[in-house]
């Protein structure tokens, strides 16, 4: 017996959280790992395809330029174009579409292969309700201080034992992470945190979102967020913040399988 | 017999436009001005809170801060948080809020003390089809030359007859509009048009947008811009852009009632 001859497709992929159980396959609902197959499994003609993702969301969160990458039959010719095209077509009517695709060779891994990852985080900080971002923030009402949480953030930064940040139920090997990127800033009527690391612990965004949140309202002192570091104790940081206000913003890979002057003119 | 005392209150909305049929009544669907006096009405106790608006958006069009007048019973004493937080209350679950309230005099009026009217326009320019924005942007996949659409922009500026840009069922009496800004910038995959002037047309921001857009492709060129506003004529323009890209994003007065360091800290 022979394996069957596969062709790699990276894909790039942005998706709205809001009504989807995030991306692997639950009992019930809507995954985004579920929808790309199946739209995989239609433009392959019938023949299963399956699927390893960069980062795999929660339900409720949200993608700028997820990737992933799909096994296609080596049969199948397809182009960047035909790929893009008719995944984004079969994944109609979902919020889930594809930018871009680009082959790959079968040692690439959208998961293995990336060196880093960033999140955007957004809160709405203001009084009054969403109307216009319903789903794509966090509300919050009290007056955040960016200042105090870039203070608190700094001491997040570098290599260090994230216990305290990751969800109990998390399944990586090890706490220690890198953290190279933790930015706080004012955009109106909004705060957003952007992130950046090699790769994260479960949760650990919206768990440092959500203690960030503590400092920014002045309950919490800057400090306590070193101390709740060194503490190795998920009970010390704080509250999970929502997935509504979190984006997977972008992976990177050396060489990036998308580098291109115009990738949505790939052709 | 004595007019009932009024307290006229200006306040200031966002709202997402899908889903809701426009500012005004109509004979069926969800406007607006119905939401926001079911609730003005409720907050008065059950008494009819009559409005008045900067801009009758159209079905589909989002606002960033429209802004209203209502004229509540004077015997009702309410504050600018009892009426923001009141109104935004009684208008859940709908995706219209009130960001800020103000006490205004008789002789002030949401609609004839604008000084100006701003919108923002979104195009989101690119192959797929948007997930995330989907209802908030108009989807044009050719790429856009920002350059070109500024120099046909320019030609609209200052004070001239847009009977080309204004719908056939524009009820205003004159079709003279002095256009103070049309700006075009690319934000990422986005390029947003920015309109400012004392008051507009029905559609001219659309019907610009639908004409410049043609430009941005290369279907026409700049100066046919020029020729389609001496015409006089609303075949001799583009199409009517989408209302979904479309937002009122502010409303001029001077002085202006909401003028406060921090609006959404008001009490």
């Amino acid at each position: 017996m022979t394996t069957p001859a596969i062709q790699r497709w990276a894909v790039q992929l942005e998706y709205d959280g809001r009504g989807l159980v995030g991306w692997q396959r639950q009992a019930s609902g809507l995954s985004v790992q579920a929808l790309l197959e199946e739209a995989a499994f239609r433009l392959a003609g019938g023949r299963p395809v399956p699927s390893i993702t960069a980062g795999r969301t929660d339900s409720g969160v949200h993608a700028l330029a997820q990737v992933a990458h799909l096994d296609f039959p080596a049969d199948a010719s397809f182009s960047s174009y035909s790929v893009r095209e008719g995944l984004s077509y079969h994944l109609k009517p979902h919020a889930v579409v594809v930018l871009d695709a680009a082959p790959v060779s079968l040692d690439w891994s959208a998961r293995f292969s990336a060196t880093w990852r960033s999140y955007r985080y957004r809160i709405l900080n203001r009084r009054t309700r969403p109307a216009l971002a319903e789903g794509h923030v966090w509300h919050v009402k009290s007056p955040l201080d960016v200042h105090r949480m870039q203070q608190a953030a700094n001491m997040l930064l570098g290599l260090h034992d994230f216990t305290s940040f990751r969800a109990v139920a998390c399944q990586a090997n090890s706490p220690v992470r890198t953290l190279d990127q933790l930015d706080i800033t004012r955009e109106g009527d909004e705060v957003v945190v952007f992130a950046k690391a090699r790769s994260f612990l479960h949760h650990q965004v919206r768990n440092m979102v959500g203690t960030l949140k503590k400092v920014g309202t002045g309950a919490w002192e800057p400090e306590r967020v070193a101390q709740a570091l060194a503490a190795r104790d998920r009970s010390a940081a704080g509250p999970t913040a929502p997935p509504d206000g979190l984006y997977l913003n972008g992976v990177g890979y050396e060489p990036d399988p998308f580098a291109s002057p115009t990738p949505q003119n790939r052709t």
